[in-house]
């Protein structure tokens, strides 16, 4: 057996099947370096996926802060210390003014999970409008908002008080079979759903989206969209929370957050991900009249959350970003790659859409007989085979026909050239028609 | 404004009132080395409540382990890495042979929802049973099945699928006053709900249980309980989950984990806490028929969890607790500890109960007029006297009148003889009536 097989096998024995590996032929990493990850063997990957490792992996400033502070103190926020604090007001300070109040967390899904529980215990109501195709992490309460995850495989569909409203894509809507304008549709269907809930007597809680959605298959959600969903929601007395997990801290290039692209104001934001450049950190920020309310005499205690170190390492991020002025590379490569996956959509039939924003990419394949249709099989070859090609990317959206591209944010020109040019190859290979 | 005073009112603007401060009179930590932490004053506070720093603050290995593996990689589980795989094998070479599968998490809150959700789904049902008391976890559906939470301040008391024992308590338990046999009324009350649940037409999907409960009270649930509850559970096809967050890891000192005291089998057990010294690392580990069923096609993903850079920090503490044989510590200085709290029990009639194991004890205090009435004033009062003495407790229980001691598990004999000494001396301050 090879050693590859014998680690799988091992694998197979210790850690649950439900966490997948990526790639038909898997790949045993073990080192890290800026926008590049590195086999057993030494080989070398272009990694133009992994949008936890926001500054670049093992970034030597985001380490030392680390080791900084692991060695001088870790504990929990029962006590005071300085760095949690000062940490919270810088990130506050980037967020419209009023929102502000800040609870640390330990992962996405815990951040999410708070921000359901401040917006049900605000509004004494469970009732929920999620987007089509979104996930917002993996506790129970939060599968439960996820139609990706509850209309997905192993799903159980959706419970009475989720309601969803089908995908605002431009592409591929339901408006576009219906025939009916792009925004107004699905500004209608949120109008409509709130009646319903309003017309059976109870209240609407929240309304949980992302401004571009991740696993949805990187669909940026129209301005006009949002704008007058958050307008209907809030005239209903619904908290509009934003999740910035993925997209947040400079990765779409022209906005510092995802939610500034339509200049609406959620009442709770989340962060996670690429916060903490991969170590365990989130935060959930709320306005302080919300946060007053959820202090209702019930402590909330996180065991790790706002540890010091884990402020340290975020505080570090942040200042990485800014002094590498990344959000200006995530624009500026970020649109020149967009510009490059237009071209190779020109020139291929199977590409139906490119979208996305700054260094948070989208590219959809369709049947080249039918642009309604997904080429599932197609996005999983043309992954694999860019991964022999040792470029790393996924593939998501409902049908998994959607290859996202979502690099730590020192990707350059040349590693944009380097994936255009190797998915030009690999799609010729595919023997894929030319228009 | 005194320095203080300015860091507590910046906190009060950016951090959430919910995360709340230890003692009337705050401490402002900057530093901390074993089982020590140290003020911005350079004042040294002898940490005696601290669980999560198992082996002591700042373990050079623990720092070190970090430290290594951040300046190499930290990535996600979707490419192969030995470490997460030797990680998940060590730890489960240390539990029963059919406990090893593992699901990586974040916080003990991460590993305790995903418990639920892999017990609600092999069950097709959402039914709980859980102890008075009991606290696991901060997300909604932890909330939902921790009495702790909904029955207290803030609470909306329990959700109709979820059913609450009453605290097997054998000092102030609710057969005192019934005048009824200890654990059989408590045993009787798991099948009577057992019965209930099933008289409704609904299937048992768990029973979620700390064999010694924190939050509760550091109350031990008896042998024969946890025997006859898990016999009466599994017979009706509900899942055994014991949640070892805060006392495994060898604090017991007789034993390694909570539930080997009473030799039970359970079905899922969830780590946390001391698992990672503080860096944020939890695991869920169940059997293999259970997580191939819980594995239905929905993926399981978790950003952070089980990253190189955890599992090297857990597999560091797991070698320090057996390479400084912390467990043996745990054993002796607690049984001197308790002991020694054991005859300050005798001088002192406030103290009603001195109970727990190895160094994860609590001290009951009741009114000396009436043994059922809880002392909480009291309680408060000692541990803020006890912090002036620079020794660091806390209080618990529904009444928070019990005096919680978990200390990092490097307490030796001379912090016990100053905790001891010390509590004798503060007692004799509140001029407590001696016996």
């Amino acid at each position: 057996m090879s050693e590859l097989k014998k680690i799988i096998k091992k694998r197979g024995k210790y850690i649950s099947p439900s966490f997948s590996l990526a790639y038909d032929n898997p790949i045993h990493i073990v080192k890290g370096r800026g926008q590049y990850l590195y086999d057993y063997k030494g080989n070398k990957y272009l990694d133009a996926v992994n949008n936890i490792s926001h500054v670049g992996h093992c970034h030597p400033k985001v380490v030392e802060a680390a080791n900084k502070q692991n060695k001088l103190l870790n504990t929990n926020t029962r006590y005071l210390h300085e760095s949690i604090i000062d940490y919270a007001q810088n990130i506050s300070a980037m967020l419209p003014e009023n929102l502000e109040v800040c609870f640390f967390t330990n992962s996405g899904s815990e951040s999410n999970d708070l921000a359901l529980r401040i917006a049900h215990q605000y509004n004494d109501s469970f009732e929920s409008i999620v987007i089509e195709g979104a996930y917002h992490g993996h506790t129970q309460a939060l599968i439960d908002v996820s139609p990706y995850k509850f209309n997905g495989k192993g799903g159980t569909g959706a419970k009475d008080f989720v309601h969803v409203i089908p995908m605002p894509d431009k592409f591929k809507g339901e408006h576009i079979n219906k025939n009916l304008k792009f925004e107004k549709y699905y500004i209608d269907k949120v109008k409509h759903l709130i009646a319903n809930i309003q017309n059976r007597g109870k209240k609407l809680a929240l309304f949980i989206v992302e401004p571009i959605l991740g696993c949805g298959g990187q669909v940026t959600l129209p301005n006009i969209f949002l704008k007058e969903s958050f307008k209907a929601v809030k005239e209903a007395g619904g908290l509009c929370i934003v999740d910035e997990v993925q997209i947040g801290f400079g990765r779409l290039g022209s906005h510092f957050w995802g939610f500034e692209m339509s200049n609406v104001e959620p009442d709770i934001i989340t962060l996670g991900k690429s916060i903490g450049n991969g170590h365990p950190l989130s935060v959930t920020i709320t306005r302080k009249d919300i946060a007053d309310f959820f202090n209702n005499g019930m402590e909330y205690f996180n065991s790790f959350g706002g540890n010091p170190v884990s402020c340290a390492v975020g505080q570090a991020v942040l200042d990485v970003i800014k002094d590498e002025d990344l959000q200006s590379n995530a624009f500026e490569v970020g649109s020149y790659l967009f510009q490059g996956l237009l071209n190779l959509k020109n020139k291929y039939e199977i590409i139906g859409d490119v979208r996305g924003r700054g260094l948070f990419l989208g590219v959809e394949l369709i049947k080249e007989s039918n642009h309604m249709i997904s080429a599932s099989k197609e996005a999983k070859k043309a992954v694999n085979l860019m991964r022999d090609k040792n470029i790393l990317l996924s593939t998501d959206g409902p049908d998994n026909n959607v290859i996202k591209i979502k690099p730590p944010l020192v990707f350059n020109r040349k590693n944009a050239d380097y994936l255009l040019d190797s998915f030009d190859n690999v799609l010729s290979e595919m023997t894929i028609k030319v228009k």
